[in-house]
């Protein structure tokens, strides 16, 4: 079990949520916003990366969001869940246009297809504890 | 002029609003991130700080979204204008309820009602910036 | 295999390191700016939280320069060692400081244990990676 | 004056420096951090972008720290001088090498060339702040 797991779980306060919705939603927003800047990068070596602008911007911005998200999901302390609410649209919006624009590049460049996959990722664990948090 | 309103005065790529608009709201929000963070580290510090842990909470999530809006908005090459709108509703979002949390505070603690300040500026910033997109 | 480790195997520049060194200590990184971000928000929780004063601040403190070092480690394009070496010099020192204080409320407070571990594990990740880079 | 000024000069705690260089340390940082962030954002829109990919990369990391650093440098509850210091002197050396190389650009990408300016402010800010804390 991973430390944010750990911590996840033995958070003594109110939960908005259950606990492995939480977790997992965490981990796919550091995991996203880190394929990002990874992808950004691995974009930015690329022979062509002139033609790679559009989707080296977009995951700089994904990354940038995700890492906010990841934040502010693993505080539960006195949570409002309109803040919650409010930062996991933004996430999974970006990730869905981040998703799109790299799974255009994912058949000839390997970290882009990695890179949707993490961002699909954290845009369904996104709508999945906005959903939670709505019952 | 700052480094960041000659940034973006001299920025050659098709812009999505006029510069001192932009300029304006990525001031605003990085002006607010930095508030925010000193506001909770200001109530950290009080001897009454088990009361303000709402406060608290909220400042920090309200920086680490600001930060996040101030780096999205600080890019003009290929900009996505969903992506800006994504984040930006999300930023007005936490300052406004930031802003209302700060204010409660702010006629007996001076950092909270610096920071309700703050944070009214950069919710009212956010706002201009999405209606001049929107355009 | 996590979407981190896959990006830096795929990653087709020139390599500093060897990638599981690096991935490991990206990940340590990560995975130490969440745990602090989430003790910080359970000391805030506790009941006597004005007596961990002292800890949520480093706990913040280590969760801001953790995260901006898995961000400079994930990148491999055009890499200047120098920027690398800081890096990682700052975020092992701030570790060691934040595992000390953790470790100080480890034997009554879960949360600082498991944290204390995380920062632990994260100082070791950035000497390997230092020690890797200076041979 | 700035909000973050007067949140430094309302600050109640025990302060570790006279408040105008605390101040002008945190603006410079994250004047530095946000100028980063549009100068690696405007290489990526010139034509010859593939030639300054060592820029961009720079850019990005100087960005990352600098906007670490001015978070720090925020909190001046409970703050331990060897955490600051750690933070001052990477960030520092990071802005050294990201002003390097924006001014091997300057004359003829403007963007760079002020860059390049907001880079050495930040670093002697840094600097200033060093010498100050070690006396």
């Amino acid at each position: 079990m991973s430390h944010v797991q750990q911590m996840i779980d033995r958070h003594s306060g109110e939960a908005l949520v259950d606990a492995s919705t939480l977790s997992r939603c965490i981990e796919a927003c550091f995991e996203c916003a880190l394929t990002c800047t990874a992808c950004a990068d691995a974009c930015l070596g690329e022979a062509n990366a002139s033609e790679l602008i559009r989707c080296i911007r977009v995951n700089l911005d994904c990354s940038d969001v995700c890492s906010a998200a990841s934040n502010v999901l693993s505080r539960e302390t006195a949570a409002d869940v309109r803040v919650v609410r409010a930062v996991l649209q933004a996430c999974a919006e970006i990730c869905r246009l981040c998703g799109d624009e790299c799974e255009r590049h994912s058949d000839h460049m390997e970290h882009c297809r990695v890179c949707a996959e993490a961002c699909r990722e954290c845009e369904q664990s996104c709508d999945a504890l906005f959903r939670a948090l709505a019952d």
